[in-house]
């Protein structure tokens, strides 16, 4: 099931204001889904994720069908009482993994014959099986089996050149026949959730353009734009990002797939798009690379060793403000209050990363994901009330004048 | 400042249900202290070990005084508000670290040189230093600095020989006059807290009379047993357990230091300890060991792999139970309620172990340190109630029921 209102849009751009409705809850769009590979966000407990505001996150199917395995999953019903998160879940193809394992997988026709990394058995991954796992999982939106275009080449004969017009063209082609087998095996299951289709075409406006074509023709009830975000100039995925967007289906939702900055998600938004994915969030923070309103952070610079001040002062993340996760129930906060602000410093922050302690990646994760969580909140409510391209203007000023 | 009342006693033991009251907060004894090595119970936060009603939590002055270093904490004023823990503090005097470093640290008469384990600097502690960083770190209970009389030496000429009657002597006459010299800094620098003196004396109880009835003389605020969990057989440790502790100042707290299992603290309390703190909790769980009322249980064994059951059924921890913390405000706690339990599976948080995912250990440290804490607060509970001796034997069938 899915159903998709459109409740603003604005004049100034492509941006759109929704509300996307699935089997499991309600998702305000545009949207953030944090990254759940192996059935948890890395750092994060599913109360934090609650708390923080996310209302759908993503499960890589490859890597839940090496591990636990589907019979473990299967036992659960699905993942969401697995991982114990029960608002919606987006699970991806499997695709993309399956192809970045290089020269340990075979590509053809059918599906990709490739070899385990965890414990080197022979499998198989096709349009079926993809949905057959991902009707396992039982998550609320499915993606559908494509091969990723690459912006370089990986292949044995082609590798290190651009890939050219043909092979995209062959790539994309392969992609649209992927997608009505992954569409029939759906209904053949009789799987309740949703499928997306996803647009390839490489960097060439012209295939994206027919492969929009054609998968909106299959009728799907929502479309990714996939292929971008593979190791291409920043501008050549904003050429993309400008263009393909805004050409599928208005009342459907728009997924941009794997991308990326904060940057990235306001363009994104302008352009159309009404979801997003990344694992940038969770990654950097445990890089110690955090995303605050003035710019990017690296807690690791001795510049932090004394400072008092949290990341962000802005922030009502629990590493920041110490809130709203800081006084639950039955707790009046009073002992928190003492001192001021409740949050950590970045002195604190920064003596965590120095020690190798957990809490120090625990922190940077919430606040992290809290950053890219609100930033999404912000922009629904500059949506809301119609000023999406002050709220563009002062995000940028904001972020280019440094923590 | 110091408050201590005994509540009750059992007449059937040396238990003892009391209450401490220190310049942070209120210590509901028999407690448990988590141990906060760097400035941080390993693997949670502030607001978990709030939420599990950890009363009080043990900072290491050794490990505090090397990194973020004594600078960073003054300009905090003390180590709650750097680390954001506004419940009481108890320091230990840094002496076992420095004795633990082997080779390289030197003791004599007026304190230990020794080197840097960070950076190889060439440092001295003394008595007095001790004191000076402990008043800087503000902590509630401030610890005398102590020799650890080992029980196998580690010394150059005796290395390997249990310690002898002699070295344990004046080992433990050393202890006592740093114990005065503690006091009288302790005085000299107006600390506004309180400071114990710690009993020594290897595994000879005429030794450890001798030095508890001069600490007493001394009119600590409260007692400790130092020189226990130090390498000696079980058979040693309880003989002293069953020795020191009813011996101390009736009515003046009483703490165990670095003891134990979850059979260690019952036999402690039933000795006539109040305090007792220990790494296992926060260690085993991030080595997969987990404690339970039936038992310990391995999560890494593969007999967990398809095991729906939580850790344990009648725990209320968040890994278990999925509350108190999964229901904070304004969350109705309907999602988590859909298909009856919230906590987590063993499956689960086997998987989670399997792919060296953080929220693996993070779970398992709440759980292990919930369970640690509730079994302090099961046995203040059967205190109260004059039926510690019924709970003594039903903890024992459980324990030995298995998981």
């Amino acid at each position: 099931m899915l159903k998709f209102e459109l409740l603003q849009t604005d004049p100034a751009s492509h941006a759109r204001r929704g509300r996307l409705t699935l089997k499991h809850g309600v998702v305000e769009t545009p949207t953030f889904m944090p990254v759940g590979t192996y059935g948890t966000v890395k750092g994060v407990t599913p109360q934090s994720l609650q708390d923080m505001g996310a209302q759908i996150i993503l499960g890589n199917t490859f890597h839940l069908w090496m591990r636990p395995g589907l019979d473990v999953i299967a036992q659960f019903g699905g993942l969401h009482q697995f991982e114990k998160w029960q608002q919606p879940i987006l699970t991806d193809s499997g695709g993309f993994q399956v192809w970045s394992l290089g020269a340990m997988r075979k590509i053809t026709e059918q599906g990709v014959h490739f070899s385990s990394p965890v414990n080197g058995d022979k499998l198989f991954m096709s349009p079926e099986i993809s949905i057959q796992i991902q009707t396992t999982l039982n998550s609320d939106i499915a993606m559908q089996l494509d091969e990723c275009t690459p912006y370089i080449s990986v292949e044995t004969k082609t590798k290190g050149q651009i890939t050219t017009e043909a092979e995209a063209r062959n790539s994309m082609e392969l992609s649209l026949r992927w997608a009505k087998r992954c569409q029939a095996e759906f209904v053949r299951l009789q799987n309740p959730n949703a499928l997306f289709g996803i647009v390839q075409g490489g960097m060439f406006e012209h295939l994206r353009q027919e492969s929009l074509e054609q998968l909106a023709e299959m009728d799907f009830p929502g479309y990714a734009v996939g292929g971008v975000s593979v190791g291409e100039p920043k501008d050549e995925m904003l050429r993309i990002m400008a263009h393909t967007p805004q050409r599928l289906p208005e009342h459907k939702p728009r997924y941009l797939m794997g991308v990326g900055t904060p940057e990235d998600l306001v363009e994104g938004v302008a352009q159309g798009v009404d979801m997003f994915d990344c694992v940038m969030p969770t990654r950097n923070a445990r890089n110690g690379t955090l995303f605050t309103r003035y710019g990017d952070l690296k807690i690791r610079n001795a510049q932090h060793k004394t400072d008092a001040r949290p990341l962000d002062e802005t922030c009502t993340c629990y590493a920041c403000a110490g809130s709203p996760m800081a006084m639950p129930h039955g707790n009046t906060g009073a002992a928190w209050a003492q001192g001021g602000r409740a949050g950590f410093s970045r002195a604190y922050l920064h003596h965590l990363d120095r020690c190798g302690e957990m809490l120090g990646p625990m922190l940077a994760s919430i606040h992290n994901l809290h950053y890219y969580l609100n930033l999404m909140r912000e922009m629904r409510a500059a949506l809301d009330v119609g000023s999406f391209g002050a709220f563009r203007q002062q995000f940028k000023a904001d972020r280019a004048r440094g923590v």
